[in-house]
């Protein structure tokens, strides 16, 4: 569950004084936004405030976010060359911010409550980078995929080494769990998925595992909209692998890898649902979760600004109370 | 396919000299648009040049186009006195413009070519009649459908209605088939679908179907993102199941209905790639659907506006050549 956000009150007072990229420039800041939900809900784990395009920055791209209108990016990479100019980063100094955060929060949090850390997936930058912003019909991407398949490959290579390496540092500054994120990847077919996109993931996810040197750090795998290629998404890897409120969980489950856990799959929009059908939309995911070790709770996707936090308060009591 | 459109220069020169209300309010404009990709290719149907949010302007709820921002409705319906003070209306009357461009066009196109009427299903409308125009979470659409739940199937129920009767009257002016669009079905849970939605479906397909007659006009059922629930979205009926291009269409075939025909699913994004590209994907939809009769070929979902002319060309090519 993305924790902190635009639904708390407390963020929006800090967000009135602030740009969204100052919030994640200033360790402090971001760092007490991520212990805002912390402090309100006893939920189980912290995520890191940050946002999966920082990396932009850093590479050049020029990363903005108008109001109401999602990310920007100045310069997008179109071509071989813009792809090969892009410069080589250590994560240790390009997003040393985010890391700073990670680490005061780590400080500061019980023992008992884990920071997760959190990267884009090489597809989900990779589409951004391209299209220089959100996109309903990704085309751009798509036509850089098929078009010039040597150089998607490449700027997928590039993401996927970057954002491998970004989610080590994050464990090594304190996460204790760490999480890649393909939003889009529920846009591509399924076998767009295996030929460009799965061995990519599959680095990344390698190079984060690899942080936890033989089993210290989780790997969550998250996606929407994977369920045409659910087999193929979790064999990118992952210790975990996260599914939206599309599928249902026990059919996920009865897809995954031996071994892999399971994340989801609350439907956000449940949130602002009268109580008692959302608390029968939980009992649903705990039922289909069997009561199963592995089985992580958690929204589907993003939670929406509208939500109610006691409904957040509500949802946490209900799964602890099992 | 959605073969009249922004990609033709023929239809963008129009659209400099006419909104695009006037367009669909101006049957000798709208039929001469459906006409346009006829006299280019040598497609097998012609697509009225309409708009599935039409019939919101005799609904009272105020119907406009930003110029990028997609559909904007000024009166949205958010509360139970709103859907019941929308009144009855006969598409005969409330629609004429869109029936008088159909009637022109079967009287223009040669008898081998059908002319497809269609309108938008009853959840995709209610959720931009909800959501006041495009939304990515639904939040208030979903919060409608769970907190007041009779208001959401009366509702739904009168855009059943609306829209089967709609359907229907097209046939009567001409249409040789009809499809029926729930765009948006892809972002509901599958028991969400089977629950709110699909009885509704049944409502607007059953009464489109009783306009042929027993079988006379053939009816598609469309929607995108469906894989979840193929099966449901295939039983609220339909002659012909459209399926995007996220599931193969081997997979989507074995699980309908006996005697459903299918449409699809070619990614609108293969239309921009190079031509061996367009080629293996025109051939891999094609082998899938193993040559089967009642495979209507088709885009899985709109054509894109950067599509050049000359690829829709030779995918016709291909697919009648075999």
């Amino acid at each position: 569950m993305r924790q902190a956000g635009r639904y708390l009150p407390e963020y929006r007072a800090l967000r009135q004084k602030h740009t969204l990229l100052e919030l994640c420039h200033t360790p402090d800041l971001a760092a007490a936004i991520t212990l805002q939900p912390i402090r309100r809900f006893a939920v189980d784990a912290a995520i890191l405030f940050a946002d999966i395009l920082l990396p932009f920055e850093p590479l050049g791209l020029g990363l903005s976010f108008a109001a109401g209108e999602g990310p920007q990016i100045a310069r997008p990479l179109r071509d071989a060359a813009a792809v090969r100019a892009l410069p080589a980063l250590d994560p240790e100094e390009s997003l040393g911010d985010v890391l700073a955060a990670a680490r005061l929060v780590a400080a500061e949090l019980p023992p008992h409550v884990p920071l997760i850390g959190f990267a884009g997936a090489p597809f989900t930058l990779a589409s951004y980078a391209i299209e220089g912003g959100p996109s309903k019909s990704f085309v751009r991407t798509k036509s850089l995929m098929h078009q010039t398949p040597d150089t998607w490959h490449l700027l997928l290579d590039r993401f996927a080494d970057l954002t491998g390496r970004y989610l080590a540092a994050q464990a090594r500054a304190g996460a204790r769990a760490l999480q890649l994120f393909d939003s889009w990847a529920g846009y591509l077919s399924p076998a767009e998925y295996r030929d460009y996109v799965l061995p990519h993931s599959r680095k990344a996810l390698a190079l984060a595992a690899a942080a936890g040197g033989g089993g210290g750090v989780p790997v969550i795998h998250f996606g929407t909209g994977t369920g045409p290629f659910l087999e193929d998404f979790a064999a990118a890897g992952g210790d975990v692998v996260g599914v939206d409120w599309r599928v249902p969980l026990d059919a996920a489950w009865r897809r995954l890898r031996n071994g892999q856990a399971i994340q989801g799959n609350l439907d956000p929009a449940a949130l602002l649902a009268p109580r008692e059908v959302l608390r029968r939309q939980v009992r649903e995911v705990l039922d289909l979760a069997g009561g199963r070790p592995g089985h992580v709770f958690n929204l589907g996707h993003g939670i929406v600004p509208e939500t109610p936090p006691d409904a957040v308060a509500f949802v946490v009591e209900l799964v602890h109370g099992g």
